[in-house]
């Protein structure tokens, strides 16, 4: 560890030292060592790129409310029709295809940068939740504590990459002013990359502001922001969501294009349709912030679940999205785009089996396709309208089992072990073997939350469930946080912005 | 549905006939439509099957206690010395090339008759608990009405294809007679194919019997039974199960060869090493299958368990064993044998988020790897020490899970829906569009244990969790159990076999 963040000497900056150092051992972001699985051949993704062309040609996207984006399309080629933007056949890719294949998000300390794209997946947490939900105290409305309580839980997790954006929403702050605590937080209370506010262009605008003087005065182009900005599906973009998305693109800060369907609501209930139809929005998208700056960083995302039945209500860790999920990860690479997908989502309030299942059932197709930005990794419960203490700690445990997989078999001599079984008699164990004592101890994952004790000792330990246990995790790591170092001169004057701008703002609440 | 079953008519059998033709609508076995994942190439492959190789060279396998297994092998070709019987290289290989690919197991009723090899999956229950556990009773050692209901269960899943065998131990049965009765329940209590008793040659013998008797007096060489066949790992064969294959190969039934491999106790640490010696274990066992009988059935089996450094425990749901399953998919494929692994398995004590996240990080790579036979699919629970009812009916509905999702993407003109995106301008929702009402019943999966409704709803429904939904379930199916037809001259035969045959054996209970 350098002392470029140790500006104090000793006592506390020592302990923050050793602690920064002590993150170091995790990897920035996982590498995937394996070919991702594609589940439809060449053949049948050529149907679906041809068939999000097709929507885009014959249909096209509306967009509201926002004519400098209209204009712009028109000016690239598009047939414009009053709001109706659309593209001649082959032009989205065309537009799109000057987005880079992957980038570096820089992160306040160096050793958190994260490449995007490519073989690399990176983890955040749970995204936009308004309630959060605790063993303790149950679900109830999410307050800037909570938020700033999971940044510091992501920020002392050596499985999560990146601190994420709207971690959840601190609705005990006005609407019109939360994106400058959430910018602060992550930057004051995390050193890893974040998101900035996509509610508004000028919220936009703050973040970039923030993000300036958090990283000391200048971002010289670096991108230090990737800011989610979710489509009107089917086929329509908003004013604010492009307001947002021109503010990032212009200053060379990332976005995540994303479709956020529902199949069966915002798209045809089939996962081929979704598909294509994912696909034509965020091409149309991802051409407007190429024609805001060529080579601005952009992420291809989608977002799709399936529905109840009986209720109508989004489902999670069915086969149906993971099915998307796999088409849209292979048709991402087909681009060269990077691609944003999946996490460990649930429809379940509490962190129970369902949750589990269903998490497990969206995060191991998440890692298997190649997905390259994966929001909501952890924390998220009931549909994204809660964010979940043990659910996060739980989650994030299956993340460092993800990273494990996803270096692969070691077939170096000592992952081979034959000399260890040459030298092993048959019916001898290898619990007291040269081979098995000098490789024991790295040799398997240890879970954090995992109880692998008999019956006899769970059942003295207190017979605690799976969230039992998470709960005694998160509390501890709350009790033990360290803030990472932060210049006292950058901090008073992200303070004073903030004291400017709230005072600018009118209070709202909706 | 013929008649062929339908001995009776009208009233009770005519509920009978309905119910198991409702069964009909379920698939026989899981039949995958995508390329098995591999995680290693085929140079990193070969490496470990040429240390497979070099193990049997140059370690070889101990055979304990079975002379004449022995004189096989040494006719064979193979290198003797006392008890241990060494392959000259290639030899093990040669010897297995006479398994078949793939084979039938014939059920009892043929709508069962399930696929083993290829591009099929058969999910089959857990096997081999002494504890059973249930959210009101909790955790108590198994009773034969233990074992009669998770076959009962079994029998009216439309996710299980296949009975399994000792589900649990019957352990109010002497041990020396409950084999009796586990074959009966199967071929009483369902119709669906089943594993025999593995304990002792003459019980694989009795288990032939009772087939015999059950299929109508003649099983004309048909396969009837695939029973578990367990290495006394590390690189022993034992006489209990040699003469249990023996018996079984020589009746052409087939066998599932399996080493049993907590990594660092009975195989080296390393994944590659498992893999290498679960193979070399594996291709003697199948070796000795062949030349008791060629061409007759057999599966290559493996079960891997990584440990935990703090108890010695096995555990589940790791990265590890899900590398090794893989691996050794891909060389089974090489191998041209059909493949056993995985299942819902974890080390949980209760059907919690553990038990879930485990269970789930288990079966989607066995899934995924394309594994043939899927021992353990449902209900295991505590690294196998017991079979849960709650856990059951949990994992079966993420059997039904896989089953859609290896139906992979449905590319025709209603699965593309280009025509339905083509009608809905942007905006506009496509719950009311004719494409959605067409295809929304059978659009998504229906989860039996997931809750989506809304928090609310969910409270006021008692906030139940997962386990205590699945409690529901259990107690519904078995209160509206019906036995498949089973012809009364058969069953007094069967009952006759048995009677004799606990009279003629001594009551042992270990």
């Amino acid at each position: 560890m350098s002392d470029a963040h140790g500006r104090r000497s000793g006592g506390r900056a020592g302990r923050q030292a050793m602690r920064a150092a002590a993150t170091t051992h995790a990897d920035a972001y996982l590498t995937r060592t394996m070919k991702p699985v594609e589940i439809v051949g060449d053949e049948g993704l050529e149907i679906i790129l041809n068939n999000a062309d097709t929507i885009l040609a014959e249909v096209g996207v509306e967009i509201r409310g926002y004519p400098s984006a209209i204009e712009r399309f028109r000016d690239a080629g598009c047939d414009t029709d009053g709001e109706r933007v659309r593209f001649p056949s082959g032009l989205a890719r065309t537009l799109a295809a000057t987005a880079p294949p992957s980038y570096v998000q820089h992160a306040r300390n160096p050793i958190h940068n994260v490449t995007i794209g490519g073989d690399a997946t990176v983890f955040a947490p749970n995204y936009g939740s308004p309630f959060a939900h605790d063993l303790d105290n149950g679900r109830r409305y999410a307050t800037l504590i909570d938020f700033q309580n999971f940044v510091k839980l992501t920020y002392t997790s050596p499985h999560l990459h990146h601190s994420g954006g709207t971690v959840c929403e601190p609705v005990d702050i006005p609407v019109s002013k939360r994106h400058l605590d959430m910018v602060y937080s992550h930057l004051r209370y995390s050193d890893k990359a974040f998101m900035g506010s996509v509610t508004a262009g000028e919220r936009a605008a703050d973040s970039v502001e923030l993000a300036r003087i958090g990283f000391g005065g200048d971002l010289a182009d670096r991108t230090v922001m990737t800011s989610l900005i979710n489509a009107s599906s089917p086929l329509v973009w908003d004013a604010t969501m492009l307001a947002a998305a021109e503010t990032y693109a212009s200053n060379n800060q990332a976005t995540i294009i994303t479709p956020f369907i529902l199949a069966g609501a915002m798209a045809p209930v089939t996962a081929a349709g979704v598909a294509a139809q994912t696909l034509a929005e965020a091409l149309a998208g991802i051409a407007f912030t190429q024609l805001v700056r060529p080579g601005s960083p952009v992420i291809l995302g989608s977002f799709a679940s399936s529905m109840s039945m009986q209720t109508g209500a989004p489902t999670f860790g069915t086969p149906e999205p993971a099915i998307v999920l796999y088409v849209l990860a292979a048709l991402a690479r087909r681009l060269n785009l990077p691609f944003r997908s999946g996490g460990s989502l649930c429809a379940s309030k509490i962190p129970d089996a369902q949750a589990a299942y269903e998490s497990a059932a969206t995060l191991i197709p998440t890692v298997m396709a190649g997905v390259n930005f994966v929001l909501h990794a952890a924390g998220w419960l009931e549909g994204g309208l809660a964010i979940g203490y043990e659910k996060f700690i739980l989650d994030e445990d299956q993340l460092g089992m993800m990273a494990v997989f996803a270096r692969g078999l070691d077939l170096s001599d000592n992952g081979q072990a034959l000399d260890a079984i040459r030298e092993n008699p048959p019916g001898n164990h290898y619990l007291g073997s040269a081979h098995t004592l000098a490789n024991f101890e790295h040799a398997f994952y240890r879970s954090s939350t995992a109880d692998n004790s008999s019956f006899e000792q769970w059942t003295e330990d207190g017979a605690l469930d799976a969230a039992q246990r998470a709960n005694k995790v998160w509390k501890r790591r709350l009790a033990e946080y360290e803030p990472p170092p932060l210049d006292e001169a950058i901090d008073e004057e992200l303070l004073a912005y903030i004291d400017k701008r709230k005072a600018e703002l009118p209070d709202e609440f909706a």
